[in-house]
């Protein structure tokens, strides 16, 4: 007698298929909760202010690859992918919690190297560390952090308000972090065949840097207050360009087009993909880890923006039936497809 | 040539240790940092309300066997251990986030389970699941929920607050987590030995259900506010009586006697334990899991509280110099010994 339930793979849904899976049925109960998923934050109403909540899990050989990664570096990490999660809400972080979960193969110095790259994150976006738990794991190192940040109703910048005709921008440039990862990965492969072989990083400092202790853009909500531009949409690149396109414009329920000639790429990560003979276009739409902000803006802050040399404004946003496009430097209209990061899948990160 | 760092194993220091270490730096720097690390939750200061936050990380094998705990009320638990530590705060949960690093081994439906049990719970205590992360591991289950609570500056009660002469309470009844964890583990032995043969949990239901699907104690704001009692500290009993009476006296520099013959014990802990031949007492003072509230009120509440039939005074509140003790029925003076769950130990609870 056959009588078990259907049992599904959950590399079959992915992870936004199962996050829809399993919040469908979510219906806000609180009056002091005024967004909940969805967006790069929670949103909580109290009448002084607006409270945003974010929060991750990193789990060793997922997220990350301590052959390569430094505790120190991955402490800061955690701590600023969750921030740049409050930046893209156009807040301000004021506290973490962090939990780690951790086997018996690690040492107390082990988890004060992993804290001090806490702390000093703490430190550097002035945040304060106010509670978390710390238990053991039968295997390897598992961190969760949650961070709370504040805003004004006015500053607040979800990713549903971007309008018809509104720029495209984005912060900094994009793909450094994953050709980071790429050399990481050839060099752990040299190391591999020849221990004594040094590893050959001197020339690709920005990119290392990019993947292995990345910052979260702090300092884009005040520029944008200082030249008087309210972003009408905003979110944050972890997965890449595309993916986070297609989320703003699902959210917002417009379409967009990307110029390729006018993402923003580092010369590094041009070099570096020229050696490895890959698109860096393909690490700035796909790579992830950039912690960039992409956001919308009126059109009329074109005159004001395109003086900043650390804002590009890559697009503009179009009617929804257009679809997202990438407008390539030939002229072809490219749809944008969402090839980032699979986290159900497993392939580790740095 | 040795020079290598002298490397501490975490067993030695233990969890309260651990944290002690990790958190010694810490100084808080913005001002709506009401209250970091130390108490059941971290409090956030606004001008309208006071919000409580506090986190918790759940790992398989060590938190949790799922050889005996169904996914949904591994989900409810996780949910309802968080909102217990709100409640300890005197404060209202109103919010959650829920975090899952999940194995290749789970289905979607298994999953599905789990968030069954989750959302089961915050409908149950009227709380908003509003974000998480769900991301892959490479072994086991892991569960992150950070809850959100409300309260106003008169109703919070910290740890501190403990006053000389206060009546110490407690609600409920205790050690039947522990006995029913007890009985867990002695079935799981028998169906190792004997497949076939049917667990015996008929007589023991309110012990397993303590175990297995532990309730907060929403209920005991409320009533001290209809009594017009306010609690001047409050804990919650995760760790075990014992432990938490030792945090809350340190806490409020004071300390305590426990009278042996009025600590609250059910029927069936203290069948099942003459069954094992233990003192429920012992489990009691040491199992852990309980998760109800052990809290202090002025002396001048005692005619008030006896009457109530689910909050028993245990004890009185005394000099710091007179240190935390247990007096036994036969008159004995015994110090008080945290001998609670040491999760940096591996030891898996149910």
């Amino acid at each position: 007698m056959e009588n078990k339930q259907k049992q599904t793979p959950l590399s079959e849904l992915g992870e936004f298929g199962l996050i829809e899976r399993l919040t469908e049925k979510i219906q806000l109960k609180n009056t002091s909760t005024l967004k909940g998923v969805g967006d790069d934050a929670a949103v909580l109403n109290y009448p002084d202010k607006k409270i945003v909540v974010t929060t991750d899990l990193l789990t060793e050989g997922i997220h990350f690859n301590l052959m390569y990664v430094p505790l120190k570096h991955l402490g800061y990490k955690a701590v600023v992918v969750n921030l740049s999660d409050v930046f893209a809400m156009n807040a301000t972080p004021k506290q973490i919690t962090v939990s780690i979960a951790i086997s018996s193969k690690f040492s107390l110095e082990a988890v004060e190297e992993l804290y001090s790259g806490i702390h000093l994150a703490c430190e550097k976006y002035g945040v304060d560390l106010i509670g978390g738990d710390t238990t053991s794991s039968l295997t390897g190192l598992t961190i969760s952090v949650t961070a709370i940040g504040e805003a004004t109703d006015e500053e607040l910048a979800y990713r549903s308000g971007a309008q018809v005709n509104d720029l495209l921008c984005v912060s900094g440039d994009l793909g450094g972090a994953y050709m980071g990862l790429q050399l990481l990965e050839r060099e752990n492969e040299v190391f591999k065949v020849n221990p004594n072989q040094q590893p050959q990083f001197d020339r690709y400092d920005y990119i290392l840097g990019r993947q292995l202790k990345p910052e979260a853009r702090g300092d884009i909500k005040e520029l944008l207050k200082t030249l008087n531009i309210k972003p009408t949409s905003m979110i944050d690149i972890s997965d890449g360009l595309s993916s986070e396109a297609l989320h703003l414009c699902k959210a917002s329920k417009v379409g967009c087009s990307i110029y390729e000639e006018k993402v923003p790429l580092d010369s590094q990560t041009k070099a570096f993909a020229e050696e490895l003979s890959i698109n860096p276009l393909v690490a700035a739409l796909n790579g992830g880890e950039d912690y960039e902000l992409l956001f919308t803006v009126p059109l009329a802050s074109f005159d004001v923006l395109k003086k900043e040399f650390d804002i590009t404004i890559i697009g503009h946003i179009t009617a929804e039936s257009e679809g997202a496009n990438l407008i390539t430097t030939g002229g072809s209209v490219i749809p944008l497809q969402a090839q980032g990061w699979n986290p159900l899948m497993n392939k580790a990160k740095a």
